[in-house]
């Protein structure tokens, strides 16, 4: 899984077998977010699903809460790929 | 719930006490879309999930297949609100 | 939603108006017991959910962490019913 | 995954890394099941996950409708695993 980091955002695109495989990934995702108490904006098109990733509350820049969860959304990644 | 046609997409803002019941309404979307074979565009951030319906094999034009997952949607809001 | 506590268990059961209602409300517990960090005994067929609660590292036996998820689905369920 | 037929019912155990993955994998399951308008009775502690099917509208017998769920959430569990 591949991050850019531009327009002080992380951002990737993740494409999966279906709707439903999408779906079950943003579940994964969507625990774990709210675990760190750190949320993803993000976005879904049937199989696709872009995210976002910028700390709010320091402005909008990349922080390492921003790091952390783009560590644990490409481990979750990797079980769906 | 306020459905506005225009650029041949139906949207609309829906906004939630937090990010577990924003999530919770997206499940039960995901699960009728899923059902319907016909599924949103949309994005979350935190407490807000934005939508948008086109029919991508009528060549992105809003067609009754948006209008009853639109109507389904509304009906699951009114459960969140 | 009345909570029994008996065989060192905190038990109730919860009723919905279909699967994807009842499928709603578990994927909020879910969130939420992940974050305590504590999980539920659950089992569900169609629009019901069975819940125990009982504290495994305690030895099976009913603690605060258990009154804290219930109280925390209790407070779910309400928006449900 | 293996799947035993007795008591009128087909019944298999599922176990996963963790909690969230559990969830993800009921979440597939679930919209699975909505989709083919025939729901387990299902139990879920932690990382495991107890799946029991039988049709309930045959008189609890195990049917293909059965035999058609099953194949699905044995695809599910390999991605799982």
């Amino acid at each position: 899984m591949i991050w850019k980091e531009e327009d002080n955002c992380l951002s990737a695109k993740c494409t999966f077998v279906d709707f439903i495989t999408a779906f079950a990934f943003m579940t994964e995702v969507a625990i774990h977010a709210e675990k760190q108490n750190h949320h993803p904006n993000w976005s879904n098109v049937w199989n696709t699903v872009d995210i976002r990733l910028t700390t709010h509350d320091a402005g909008n820049k990349v922080t390492d809460k921003d790091r952390r969860l783009a560590e644990t959304i490409s481990t979750i990644y990797t079980k769906y790929t």
